[in-house]
């Protein structure tokens, strides 16, 4: 087999324009083009689609995943292609992939094998420039709130009390806790600072949340930036910085339009990280997806305790979507992994480690039904070395479980291999038993927030706020916020906030270490155990291998 | 008069790949679009046009200017619709605009009133993502080199000798002095370092003068990031971070197609400063244009010390360009301000000061007619309030100097404006007169290469060099560096060190106080006197006026 990359590279795409006009009848100058395979779509044309009715919204979700990822994403596009090739009308929507990861560890994020979106090497890249407009619009209030305490600070900034961070969209550990403004007084009054990663900065949620440039506009216009010694809130808005932002982000608003390697189209918009932040591509997109399919193939971020919570909790209860059904990633890897299994112990992946290890999809299984409301369907990812009585192990499994389970083999036979697994879908659709709801009430204050997800999802026996989150909670409910959403910031490893403890581990207890108000967001962010918003590169980071040849073709992407 | 972008606004374009193929022949699958009426050429096109005959290159630079510039990026486009207005075949070559004017004080950069280059508000935000690509490039470096200190440090890197710096394309004075990785063992090596501006980094000067994707990661791989405790030098190469920079900057090599509002063809291609870099749009979109017209209008940052200095010493030297002539753009506003008028001292603006002012006038045709060998036609960017006494003054004054001078008021009718103008460059192009050459040898010392310059553009009495920069001169003439050219960055507003010391100082001291070795770029920056390599905002910055509209539409650029 041909790694992800030269599959990408060996294929024949479409122009994205004749072939946007031709399947889903946009009209050309509805759509800006990026080279001739990517395209955006312009805000009049998601206004003017908007009165449409839906279609079916499936959400793609996983298990506890290993490091590389358990194939969600490919599934995600094996899916929307296997419903095409049964003959269904569908459409996917994913999120962008960041730098850090394509750099770092992970690698890309833009499906794999015969499932892929393409351009691959664009979109692993720079793509359509959103998260570069997303880093600068942040980074742009970033400088305007020093700048302002440098020019006599009228608006009395604490400079003890600035809450808002810069961002770049790369790992690096040593941008995570700064001092700036040295040197002298030319340069600023100095103050302890820090970066995050781009899918962790607050505009990113707002531009994946923003139904429209008025409401992108707001939400920037309350990003709460600090405090004044008063500990009153200046915003966004008292720097007259939500103008500029938006006027930065008014392109990156736009859906980006991309095909699959069987030209069946896909939204690539919007893309926070699952563990850090909210997990979900861009409501623009997904909403503007369900108007143009019968069905609509999304995904979210990292396991179900993760994306799919925030994907109910955050994105459908925000943007009144109604999903369908859920398809539950699982590969024999990951299980046999939450069993026990030691990569570097030969023997330890047994069959015993693959049935512990179902503990983990069982318990993904149960949230989904009980506590999100949606009929779920497994699909293991399969993988060359899976062997028989492991497939025919995990299928037992969910028939005791009462789930439908099918072997998915999108990543080597393109949509043909997800046939089985869109039949399913299309199944589970039509039955419509979904009564998705969110696990709290929005008047239930935000500790409680917390321990709702903490106890029915993680299966924690208890939650501990440090003082200082305590007292923020204290702070932010007096001041009106306390009806947002809550964004649990922990590790994807476990349910629970440390990495090591696999499988379906209950009784641990939720460490909240740090809260962040995303007031233009409009949530309430939970910082949880040692997860960090500024990933660090390994010790072989992949930008090593990545190389581009004087032809200007890619190599080393995966 | 309406604002420059209400005249942009108001403009019906045409789609930029029919209008290529069109006026250029360029196939359209050589051009990649984005959006409608921005496009880049491919560099397989670049490298097809190589053996085609070149048109003659004319040089646009300007006297000292006044901080908001005095039209020369106006004066550019205007000649360039001038030269097509009379019938001639003609290409525009300018810089990109970079958000830090954009937000802080001086605003775009796509010339004004009917010269303009559009679609005005793409290319003054984000445009095709170069300059993204180019942060993001330099920030992989950056993120590489403390991620390989933190892995155990193979390379035996000298955390206190780090001389490759992070940037952002932002005025943002609080990031000039930092130190970063504090927090803690997991965070790195805490050291000293700090961010400069895009336009101020090596990566840039590297796109701007790199041939081919081959030439580009050459250069890339030779930049030298620091030096080990025993004062060996480490390079990106060691790194193994030159074929990711280059994947990164693949895009960013392909010159930019734009048109202006009279429909003409325009590179907008690489943008560093004249005053901390070396000012000139990039070698490949000039190459380029002069492959594809008979007339090519470039344009060299700031007054004729600074961009045109370097555009002959670097550029040309470089690239074996031969400019045929310059136009100097001077005003009348900034001839008063050379001559002692103070805007906020009413009638001390008289004609008067505008006599003195034009010391600095001659000063600027002398330089360029004795040191940069090449004949020049004054051409006053006229504004409305200017009176026909003044104009006579400059008129008299340049015939004394034996100097052709043109009123040019294409930023009020557009190239038919500048058609005097035109006609007075083709004059200058067909005579053939000149004689470019550099201002030194390549075999000159580096000391001899900043005194040259010194003595004979900016009439200094004497260099002086902190000891740290005459022991850096000494180690990189050492190792073989001595060759490079050098790139003074100093203010733009005087000959001299000193902004205040307006008009034609001569006698002054020439304070170098760091220098850096651009290695890739293959040439040694000499910071002097005060200047930074981070701009910081105005009090009152251009972002705050800048907003977008519910519909898309950009307000308050300029």
């Amino acid at each position: 087999m041909p790694t992800d990359i030269e599959i990408a590279q060996a294929a024949t795409l479409q122009k994205i324009l004749p072939l946007a006009s031709r399947r889903l009848d946009i009209p050309e100058d509805s759509l800006s083009p990026y080279g001739h395979f990517k395209a955006k779509l312009s805000l009049d044309e998601v206004k003017r689609l908007s009165g449409r009715p839906d279609g079916h919204l499936i959400l793609v979700t996983a298990i506890s995943p290993t490091p590389p990822g358990e194939g969600k994403t490919t599934t995600t596009v094996g899916l929307g292609d296997g419903l095409n090739h049964i003959g269904k009308q569908a459409m996917i929507c994913l999120r962008e992939p960041s730098l850090g990861p394509c750099f770092g560890m992970k690698g890309g994020a833009a499906g794999g094998g015969r499932a892929q979106v393409v351009p691959m090497e664009d979109i692993n890249l720079h793509f359509t420039g959103d998260f570069h407009a997303i880093g600068l619009a942040n980074n742009l209030l970033a400088a305007l709130i020093d700048n302002h305490i440098h020019h006599g600070n009228a608006l009395q900034l604490d400079v003890r009390r600035i809450t808002w961070r810069r961002v770049v969209d790369m790992n690096d550990r040593s941008l995570r806790d700064i001092n700036v403004a040295l040197g002298g007084p030319g340069n600023g009054y100095p103050r302890q600072d820090g970066f995050d990663i781009v899918v962790a900065s607050e505009v990113m949620a707002i531009v994946c949340l923003a139904t429209s440039l008025a409401d992108l506009k707001r939400r920037l216009g309350n990003i709460v930036v600090g405090y004044t010694s008063q500990k009153q809130p200046v915003t966004a808005r008292d720097l007259k910085a939500d103008g500029a932002m938006a006027a930065l982000l008014k392109d990156a608003l736009a859906p980006n339009l991309v095909q699959t390697l069987e030209g069946n189209l896909a939204f690539v918009h919007g893309g926070p990280f699952a563990n850090i932040a909210h997990g979900c591509n861009s409501l623009i997109a997904t909403q503007t997806a369900l108007k143009l399919a019968d069905y609509v193939v999304t995904e979210a971020g990292f396991g179900a305790d993760l994306g799919a919570e925030k994907f109910i909790d955050i994105k459908c209860r925000k943007g009144g979507l109604k999903p369908a059904c859920a398809v539950l990633v699982a590969t024999v890897r990951a299980l046999k992994y939450h069993g026990g299994a030691d990569p570097k112990k030969p023997g330890s992946d047994s069959l015993e480690a693959l049935e512990h290890g179902l503990e983990n999809l069982r318990r993904h299984v149960e949230n989904i039904q009980s506590h999100y409301g949606l009929p779920v369907i497994v699909s293991i990812n399969r993988f060359d070395k899976d062997q028989p009585d492991e497939i025919a192990l995990i299928d037992g499994f969910c028939a005791e479980l009462g789930v439908a389970c099918v072997l998915a083999t999108h990543w080597a036979d393109g949509g043909a291999g997800a046939a089985d697994l869109a039949r399913a879908v299309v199944e589970a659709c039509e039955q419509g038993a979904a009564k998705a709801a969110g696990l709290y009430a929005d008047a239930d204050s935000l500790a409680d927030k917390i321990r709702s997800v903490a106890s029915k999802i993680y299966k924690a026996a208890e939650v501990v706020f440090e003082p200082k989150a305590q007292a923020q909670m204290l702070e932010w409910q007096a001041a009106g916020h306390g009806g947002f959403p809550v964004c649990i910031a922990k590790t994807q490893y476990s349910f629970s906030t440390n990495p090591m403890l696999r499988g379906a581990p209950s009784g641990h207890t939720l460490h909240v270490r740090e809260l962040r108000l995303n007031a233009g967001a409009e949530f309430v962010v939970a910082i949880c155990g040692d997860i960090m918003t500024m990933p660090g590169l390994p010790k072989l980071p992949s930008a090593e291998r990545i190389d581009v040849d004087d032809g200007g073709r890619i190599s080393g992407l995966f």
